[in-house]
């Protein structure tokens, strides 16, 4: 942030200001930040006057009343706001903020319309564009059965290990299992949380955030140190399901918010998938209705999942429900990071490597090589085979 | 039978002797009886020569060659041929038999077109038009799990005591589950074999026959004494499919001989159901399947079913795939045989009332009562209540 130019650096102060005075989704705000800098909405908020110039903003008196009463809102929260220095100091945390329009700010997310979040914060080494490309969302009910959070962590495993970004919310039952299982094949997954990236909820899940945070990210659209709210978890879930190219329900009953998840995934025309389980099973009613009703896809494992999921944020836009995908065509080499076109040169051009030889090659330690290579498979570059992890040929992917 | 006129009884006798010489579903004996009567048929196979002077059969060397063949194929089983006091011998075992356009014909059948059986035999109480008018064929793997044998039975308990028929193949496994959920609240229930009804096959389930045809039928297109063979489960299907208003598999692994009454269900645009379970089971694989890539509808209980099901065989021919159906509206009394219009008789005008009041009121036995409830039921005429039976109200009905 501070290499970036003054006038870019107020205005993404700005955004990080608003993630504190306003609830993400506010309409009000998505309205003003539709046709206003975020710097003007955020001085309009202190000044607690209307950014009357804009034009076609609040351009009749009802709306003209109903924005005004947001300002007063937002207005309540200016005594929280941190200065310059608060954000610096959750720079140092590990915490950093990323606006729309950065190069690491996924596309999907753009879907959302006026519902767009701010910004978000971001807790972890991973770049979330690159590791949205490939992605899809796992959820499903905290109260998970033992079938459920086996299926969940099964096919986040395998949707891992042929490069697939697992997302979901970091709760207990089947969010954990679907991240647990990403990380069991080092694969990056990411929650998405409905506090800050640093608040402890579910408490129990520190470790399991830090292990994310280790080689995933964890992000949130609420600024550090927010706490959860039962609200919070059904707007959060519209930013897990635009994240994705996908969703897939593993269990859920009839009245799980996992069905809100669902419900978000439908409007964006985002696949939607559900996993079916025994019709004895209060926890999977819910999925059992989406096939039944909602149209969802049935899915018994990765390979369906596969099937359905399309790359998102590419230049090729999503295809509302493809029959087929392959994987995207390998990206140049100069999108990467140091780090990963280092590991990247390290590949030998025929045969198997292991991470630990790439690490002595690529003169770069082991976690930065474990972290390098599920972005690099997700990008195509390279493919996890039996015995380890060799250069993808170029012509169409097999698996 | 005897009561008939002698020219009916003589075709009658034809087509029994039809599914001695033929196996079912030749489609060279449904090209000739599609315009010759079944007598003239049988005349021509004992004279080892074609019905010349029928008019558009075989009018071409190639098909006149192929029926000559089929001729000399039906003609290898005359000595098997039982005269007519063979025929007389199986009425004494309670064994009968139906053709088309008898009044206890099931209209659905017809919808096989040549593939329409030559006639029926049957063995038990029930009338086999009037119990598929509300019919579901409930079909699944022989090797069924607890899961499956468990959701087979309750779902036909339930549909059973809403009145529906449940129609299976009498094998192990989901078969026995439905027939025997099906039992247990006296609902009807229908056999379909691939063998005589006569015949002990599967061996064990003789117990399970005599209850079932105790209370509903066992039926057949093979006649008394046919063994089982394996091509002929799969001809069997078509009759389980077109017999009933929709079918449901309830377990079935990747290669389920279920699969293909699904098929064929799903070729005579009947609705195709499919119960889901586990993931992690093989016997639920086939069912997954279906609902995936068959577009089959999931169903997790017996009101799921109903609302996909349409009467078929009444005036109204069914839709292909009705969003919802209420049941057909109740059948003039005329049309009862003796014991169920006494039965009816005896229900008072208002309030619940049990078997053994009825029996008593009505003057027959207790069977002939529990024999007569299911059908009344799926008449319309009465419905069962928490605490016995009573006369279903005219107007929309409720469940």
């Amino acid at each position: 942030m501070s290499s970036q130019p003054a006038r870019l650096g107020e205005q993404r102060l700005a955004r990080a200001a608003l993630t504190y005075l306003a609830e993400p989704g506010d309409p009000a705000l998505g309205a003003l930040l539709a046709i206003c800098e975020p710097a003007e909405v955020l001085a309009a908020i202190k000044a607690d006057m209307l950014p009357g110039t804009a034009p076609g903003c609040g351009d009749t008196p009802a709306s003209r009343a109903a924005l005004q009463r947001a300002l007063g809102r937002w207005r309540l929260r200016l005594a929280e706001l941190p200065d310059e220095s608060g954000v610096a100091a959750a720079r140092r945390d590990g915490i950093r903020l990323i606006c729309p329009g950065d190069p690491e700010w996924p596309g999907g997310l753009d879907d959302l319309g006026r519902a767009r979040p701010y910004a978000l914060w971001l807790r972890g080494r991973s770049d979330l564009h690159r590791s949205s490309l490939r992605s899809v969302s796992m959820v499903g009910s905290r109260a998970a059965t033992a079938y459920g959070t086996h299926v969940a962590g099964e096919i986040a495993a395998d949707l891992g290990e042929r490069g697939w970004t697992i997302v979901s919310g970091g709760a207990y039952g089947i969010d954990a299992a679907a991240h647990r299982g990403a990380l069991v094949t080092r694969a990056t997954t990411i929650a998405v949380l409905a506090c800050g990236v640093d608040y402890p909820y579910p408490a129990g899940h520190d470790g399991l955030f830090a292990d994310i945070a280790a080689s995933g990210l964890v992000i949130s659209e609420w600024p550090p140190g927010r706490r959860p709210a039962r609200l919070r978890f059904l707007v959060r879930n519209r930013v897990i399901a635009a994240l994705t190219g996908g969703t897939v329900v593993v269990e859920a009953g009839e009245r799980s918010g996992a069905l809100n998840t669902a419900r978000h995934a439908a409007d964006l025309v985002r696949p939607l998938m559900a996993v079916p389980g025994p019709v004895t099973s209060a926890q999977s009613a819910g999925c059992h209705r989406l096939i039944r009703d909602w149209g969802a896809t049935l899915v018994a494992r990765a390979a369906d999942v596969i099937e359905m999921l399309s790359p998102i944020g590419t230049a090729e836009a999503p295809a509302a429900i493809p029959a087929r995908t392959q994987p995207s065509d390998p990206q140049p080499r100069d999108d990467l990071d140091e780090d990963s076109a280092r590991v990247l040169d390290a590949f030998p051009a025929r045969g198997h490597v292991g991470p630990a030889t790439i690490a002595v090659d690529a003169g770069v330690d082991l976690d930065t090589v474990l972290r390098c290579l599920g972005p690099l498979a997700a990008y195509g570059f390279i493919e996890r085979s039996d015995t380890g992890w060799r250069l993808r040929r170029p012509g169409p992917p097999g698996r």
